[in-house]
């Protein structure tokens, strides 16, 4: 038995505040001609990924920030990213900011090789803060500027797999792979802004690559899943954004690793088979999991819900 | 503020099918002392660290089985750790299998330097088999010969700091780890005995170190706390066991490891308020977790509890 599919991380080097959508979307469908090129079926881009990381902006007015979001999907601007998808036949993963009536969602879709929408994903975990806090260097407002995803973490039959998507910070927190774990995810599309800097606690900065793969390995072997990673990266508006873009596989190796802080496409073959041998053998969910246990995982007390304003 | 501690792992190297309880009990004490010299306060011993693993072999008659467990702790086998304890002010964490009126588990305690018992954790993620499969080179009987622990993942204040347990196969699913995390934990007590070779997959071999590193490293980082992981090791009864025993800090950060497959005590200093500083400032679970997301990590589709024999 076998499954293969040849996949792409599509990391994205900055964005400038200035650079609009259009030039952004052009970089990336030359990454998936590149991708296409070395015959991937699959292109992953990261969060947010039409315009600079905006959150890290403090903005009083509505009007400011909506215009960093996306009222639909495709639009003029990124229309081109459809139209490549169907050109060359490849599916690809895009991060973005949503406006659906007032509501505002960090999103990712999921967008099939015929342009048509297979998945959209709201992201839950959102990291940063809700109130203007001037003393940091930049600021990490996506708490202020989004919703709390009111999708949960769906996973689709896709492109002879199951694949699912979470975003960024959902990557820290294993309750994020275990719902697609649950869900039988056998690839999960990750898109992420992760600044080198962490203003909070800034000796943890060294460690931010290391945080970065760990996270993504353990949710990968944890799960039996593939993962694919891809940040936007390097120095973006005077923050310098994490690389480390990557495809890892079920065993939680990493099997392709982007290597600058720049726009840059790595490729590697997977098969979704693989998923199920360590499913069946390593996490057999149904002979080892013990759910009545584990009652304090879903407690109100561990967690609170705050909206964004 | 500062809450320091010196610990220890103390790796075992293989116990013969023939080593009587009192010659194990005699090496851990020589690494008591040697730990103790070099400044540890808490010395941590594996999973089942007073005989062989036991579970690799199928056993028909209950009395054979019974025979590899403790009815009383501390015995006049045992009774030399909790006087090492005492004579040297030093806790420890020791592995073993426990019998209890008709009930049998997979046990640990935390001992005091007062040589009482702090705290007790029975095994709760039972890896392996119910069945006789003698195609195996060695079989893993985990589900026939104990019960799942009744004790949930206790976590008590002792030397300074919040200490919590679990064992072996725990650590490869993060709501061990988790379940732990919500308790405030500051250090995890964790011994086990893993076979190098997986007859169900043996094409994962090379990956062991890894994932025991991997999953020990997660649970560290996701959940802000220290780990002591103290490996069975070494060619035992034609079983190869890894080693790789670890002190692992809360960045997920290995900070002592041990290069033998024998006995050998490897040290750090730890400090537990380095955990407040993650939880505060990475983990704070009352920002950022979604418990009412969660739902599905209780949902008994997601598990099956099957009684051992």
């Amino acid at each position: 038995m076998s499954r293969p599919l040849t996949v792409a991380a599509a990391q994205l080097g900055p964005i400038a505040k200035d650079e609009p959508r259009a030039s952004a979307v052009a970089r990336m469908v030359a990454m998936m001609e590149k991708a296409s090129a070395r015959g991937a079926a699959l292109v992953v881009f990261p969060e947010l990924a039409l315009t600079t990381f905006f959150p890290r902006w403090f903005m009083a007015d509505q009007p400011s920030v909506d215009a960093w979001f996306e009222a639909e999907m495709p639009s003029a601007d990124t229309a081109p990213l459809f139209d490549a998808a169907r050109r060359l036949g490849i599916a690809f993963h895009l991060g973005y900011a949503e406006i659906d009536g007032p509501h505002r969602y960090n999103t990712a879709i999921l967008v099939g090789p015929d342009g048509a929408i297979l998945s959209k994903y709201r992201k839950v975990h959102l990291p940063g803060h809700w109130d203007d806090e001037p003393w940091r260097p930049f600021q990490h407002l996506e708490k202020r500027y989004f919703e709390r995803g009111n999708l949960g973490f769906p996973v689709v039959d896709a492109l002879g797999g199951r694949i699912g998507m979470c975003i960024c910070n959902d990557r820290r927190w294993p309750e994020t792979w275990r719902l697609m774990g649950l869900q039988d995810a056998e690839l999960v599309c990750l898109g992420y802004n992760t600044p080198q800097h962490y203003p909070n606690a800034p000796g943890h900065d060294r460690l931010q690559d290391f945080h970065n793969h760990l996270s993504m390995q353990a949710g990968a072997y944890q799960n039996g899943t593939y993962v694919i990673g891809a940040a936007k990266a390097g120095l973006e508006e005077g923050c310098e954004l994490i690389g480390g873009s990557a495809i890892i596989a079920p065993t939680g190796e990493i099997i392709a690793l982007a290597t600058t802080r720049g726009d840059e496409v790595v490729v590697a073959d997977i098969d979704f088979d693989t998923c199920r041998e360590i499913r069946k053998n390593i996490f057999d969910f149904a002979q080892h999991r013990q759910p009545d246990l584990y009652g304090a995982l879903v407690d109100p007390a561990g967690g609170a819900i705050r909206k964004a304003v």
